[in-house]
């Protein structure tokens, strides 16, 4: 690898990360998945966008495919799907699956079988519509009837985990469904591909690899996790710490990928069941579940994810029509027989209709690469099923969340603007601070005296000094359309009449509307917990501005 | 990427670090190096010993030249370099290297100097001794003393942390040697290929990556590193926790190691700037540097360290005569210009010594593999290149171990066999607990009645519960010729007169030779902090075998 090659990778890989990244947070500024944001980061730096407006940009970063650094990117992104699905493995809760394992087999069933009949059905009688160049001979029907069953492990799980339910009751029948419905696609596929291409490349019979993958599985979660439950105090007493363990967890998902991809299979699998095998360990310490995790989401995934969208023309090979088709039928099948599985097995029209749209998300883009190499769809169908997985992704975060009614959790952080933090509060008095924090709260529609007068007045009622330095003086005010909080540090501390007789350096304003009883409630405890940690008080008091009060607020709810 | 494709390239990873796992294991039980074995993992799975003795399997496992995996997992390893000079770059304390400046430029001069003119002396000289095919072109004999006065800063880096010793003294002054000699050492080279080849391949001129590398080493460590403090608050402030911070740091990294791979330096320069600017700032939270710690040390180094010996066939292309010159020409260089200018700079013969040996240590194989792309040197000369950078790595890490006097820090963890570990106390009584512990503890050439009596006795006189549920019955003892210990568990809990009343679950017997009076003091205060820790404590009465004992010894003396 030569001096340009390796700084044309390094670019790549540098622009794919800031990227996506940056749509990253974008969307997650508008209450969507990450993922989505990573996606159309591909999008925009491929050749839909980037190339096509400014081709030379992108022939700088991007390199030209089959170039040394074209290809290594290539296997980084297979190498950060197989990693990425390792530690979402990590965090599948056997015993949750256990729990809900029939009613996932009911949904998995309905979502493969529909979308199979109604795929094989659509190819078959009408094969323009869908694409087909010519006539439409079995082997395209075949192939578009598994495209349309199959499911996006990775796409699913990392909708979930955006949403943060990703081990709820609806993870619990959504994950197990759609590693049933990607297991059987991709050994339909094989399958099929078996059927079309008689010159080999399959180093074993279709039979054999079904058995062979029923056989991984079970050997996998039972002899393989009983073997590494007792394998990681081992590992983690002998060899040094922590590279042993993580080098156990490495040697562990990447010799399962590739069991898996020899197999026949694809490598994501062995990860993945790698990956639940070791996360069920209760030896396994928080510190190697933290550093896997954070690593490979922050790196790995988003080259992963960013990757699908690098990877297709949208506009250059677009057919409305076919585009239009192949995503009706798409949609329909999995609803429909996903919703259908669900709701018979037991769920509420609203959870079914949850399961069956996180279970609509695409982006199995590999095997709709692979089977461009055996020539058996044209450019149009596969510009079509990279838009499907495209907009069924797109559509799946907001669905769900509007379906389960999701909150977004607003941290303390979240309701403190800039002009609401007093860094030195200049009063010693009770008085003086609501005054100072009234006037930075800057309440809408109601008069600062007015206010001021209700906190007092709530003050006289009853002391809110809660001890430990901190006091939350509080009102709730008819004519105020939503809460404001201000929070004021006292270097001398003033006193509000806390149990503990302390002092309050750290002084929390929060005014509510008047009819808001449990909003109010809530935000008190809300404050009250946040700030219970001297250590983090500590910090508060210290912090020079208003960016580091935040940064420290935001780090004090995660586990440092 | 095909099926093939992939399985093999996620064997070769697999292979890969399970090798150097093992290997780097061995090598600290000797007392050596983790890198080492690294290193030598690599020469095992390489053509040297495995393609000698199983072709067949070699050519299973690893991709052959040239194909996709071969080309994705150079990329890697090219990845790798950079994110470990990066990792590395994050713990550079610059407050030590501008304390230790002065020293490490005299150090780096002498080390650069006498390499250089021994190396260009001999390869004019006698250049046959040497390996050139061509009886010697000043292009040989230029290209000869560069890579004799180069060093490699990853190897060095990695044996110094290996030791324990890269913050301190010695390390501030080796690190920034080593970056002084292998920036000028980069510089040359790419001087001499410039004078070498003509055909271009290098964008940029010789004055211009000069210019150009000694302005981002400025910009990079003052407005660079000023911007990254200012910069990381609002990052941790407002972007998603921890995948923000995460990937900001990769972008950097990436983006500054691009940039100094395309100035026509080496990419891993830009890496370990980057990371000595952000590793300088007080706002990088410790989980963001232990998660890029953990997983670059234990997934991308040994991948690049163990594919250092995957390289070459160290057999075949064997030349005795010109592998002994170049090794002697090589150790006579660096040690004598190294060790002259860190005596000369005020370092005592010992501690230049030890410098001398860390900067001695060599393994650039980019720069080796480069030249042979422009036909250079032969397969002999590389091939003797190859093990003088093996040899002087190995020889290292035990010299630096035995001129510093180096001691092996022993945890609790090692002085507690299996036999040593009573998990259930039989006894409820002092007498009864510290008899089974002495029979456990079995001291070698002592009666066990001569030491109950002697632990009892040093009860009488004053009491060993140090309260917290912990006690320590100690004694010295006259013809024990080495420590031992014991640590008893007690369900039901055994008075020992703690001052705070409380009766020892823990009890850990300390016997030592008599003579050893500072080694008792140190032994006993190592076992009250160990286990300090009422968390530690809980778990320890909680472990159901040795195996666990040790486990959570091991992590309670590491950040958790």
């Amino acid at each position: 690898m030569g001096h340009s090659d390796l700084t044309v990778l390094l670019l790549a890989l540098a622009a794919l990360l800031v990227a996506a990244r940056v749509c990253g947070e974008l969307a997650r500024r508008l209450g969507q998945a990450e993922v989505l944001g990573e996606i159309l980061a591909g999008v925009l730096l491929g050749p839909t966008i980037l190339g096509r407006f400014a081709p030379a940009v992108q022939g700088a970063i991007f390199p030209a495919a089959g170039t040394p650094p074209a290809v290594t990117l290539a296997g980084i992104e297979q190498l950060a799907v197989g990693l990425f699905l390792f530690v979402a493995g990590m965090e599948v809760s056997l015993a949750a699956v256990r729990r809900e394992g029939g009613r996932a087999l009911a949904v998995s069933v309905g979502g493969m079988l529909v979308p199979f009949a109604l795929g094989l059905g659509v190819a078959l009688w009408v094969p323009h519509a869908v694409g087909a160049t010519d006539g439409g001979s079995t082997g395209f029907a075949l192939f578009f009837a598994v495209a349309m069953s199959i499911s996006a492990l990775p796409v699913i799980a990392r909708t979930l985990i955006d949403l943060g339910i990703y081990r709820s009751g609806i993870g619990a029948v959504v994950i197990p469904s759609a590693i049933i419905m990607d297991l059987v696609g991709w050994l339909a596929f094989a399958v099929v591909l078996s059927a079309v291409d008689r010159h080999g490349g399959m180093p074993t019979s279709v039979a054999q690899t079904v058995m062979l993958t029923l056989g991984f599985c079970a050997v996998m979660l039972t002899v393989g996790r009983w073997l590494i439950d007792r394998a990681l105090p081992w590992v983690q007493a002998y060899l040094s710490w922590p590279g042993g363990v993580l080098g156990f967890a490495f040697a562990l998902a990447l010799g399962s990928a590739a069991f898996t991809e020899w197999i026949g299979l694809h490598a994501i699998f062995g990860a993945f069941v790698a990956g639940v095998a070791l996360g069920d360990s209760p030896h396994l310490r928080p510190r190697t579940r933290v550093v896997l995790e954070d690593f490979v989401r922050s790196f790995f995934a988003p080259l992963f994810f960013a990757g699908i969208g690098l990877k297709a023309d949208l506009i250059g090979n677009f057919a409305p029509v076919v585009v239009g088709t192949v995503l009706a039928v798409a949609c329909a099948g999995k609803l429909i027989g996903c919703g259908l599985g669900a709701w018979l097995s037991g769920l509420g029209p609203r959870a079914a209709a949850a399961v069956a749209m996180a279970l609509n998300a695409r982006g199995a883009m590999e095997i709709v690469l692979a089977s461009m190499r055996f020539g058996l769809i044209g450019q149009t169908t596969f510009v079509a099923l990279v838009v499907t997985a495209l907009v069924t992704s797109l559509v799946a975060g907001p669905a769900i969340q509007r379906l389960l009614a999701l909150k977004q959790v607003r941290g303390l952080a979240n309701w403190l603007p800039p002009r609401a933090f007093v860094r030195r509060l200049q009063s010693d008095d009770r008085e003086g601070a609501v005054r100072e924090l009234v006037a930075a709260a800057g309440p809408a529609g109601v008069e600062i005296e007015t206010a001021v007068q209700a906190v007092l007045a709530r003050e006289v009622s009853a002391a809110t000094g809660i001890g430990g330095g901190l006091a939350i003086p509080h009102a709730r005010l008819a004519g105020l359309h939503t809460p404001v909080l201000a929070l004021g540090v006292s270097e001398a501390g003033i006193a509000f009449d806390a149990a503990d007789g302390r002092a309050a350096r750290i002084i929390v304003l929060l005014l509510t509307p008047g009819e808001a009883e449990d909003e109010h409630l809530g935000l008190m405890a809300q404050v009250a917990r946040e700030l219970a940690d001297p250590a983090v008080q500590r910090q508060v008091v210290q912090a020079r501005s208003h960016t580091e009060l935040i940064a420290l607020l935001r780090a004090g709810t995660v586990a440092e």
